[in-house]
């Protein structure tokens, strides 16, 4: 499956979020119960995480999906 | 895979944003590209959509992903 764009910044805002707490891949991973090299997968964008696997995910850096979402998707409309 | 309440109420919030436009299962499968076999599945929380496919299909419904997911999660925290 191609990287897309929306997988790619999805992912960089998951790495944002999580190294704005001082977290490690592997804390991460703890946290949610998914696999570290998931996580390393998914902030590369070359997964695209359930919505399920995602709520897990914002859960853990305690943010609102939608909230979440909203910010992928202004940083996706300002990179045209 | 046990459906989660967030598949359930993902898959109604879909079920009610196609109906509304009058669309059968059949026309958001074709708006999608997705098989019509899986959208029915996802409406009943059967399956939980990737980032990817949940944003092709608020696309064909007009919507943005994080005011969609907005809605789920309003839903959500009214059911308890």
């Amino acid at each position: 499956m191609q990287p897309s764009k929306l997988d790619k910044i999805l992912g960089l805002e998951i790495q944002r979020r999580r190294t704005e707490k001082g977290w490690s891949q592997e804390y991460l991973a703890e946290m949610t119960g998914l696999h570290r090299t998931y996580i390393s997968q998914l902030e590369r964008g070359l997964k695209s995480p359930s919505v399920r696997v995602l709520s897990h995910i914002t859960s853990a850096l305690s943010i609102k999906m939608s909230e979440f979402l909203r910010a992928v998707e202004e940083s996706l409309s300002a990179d045209g």
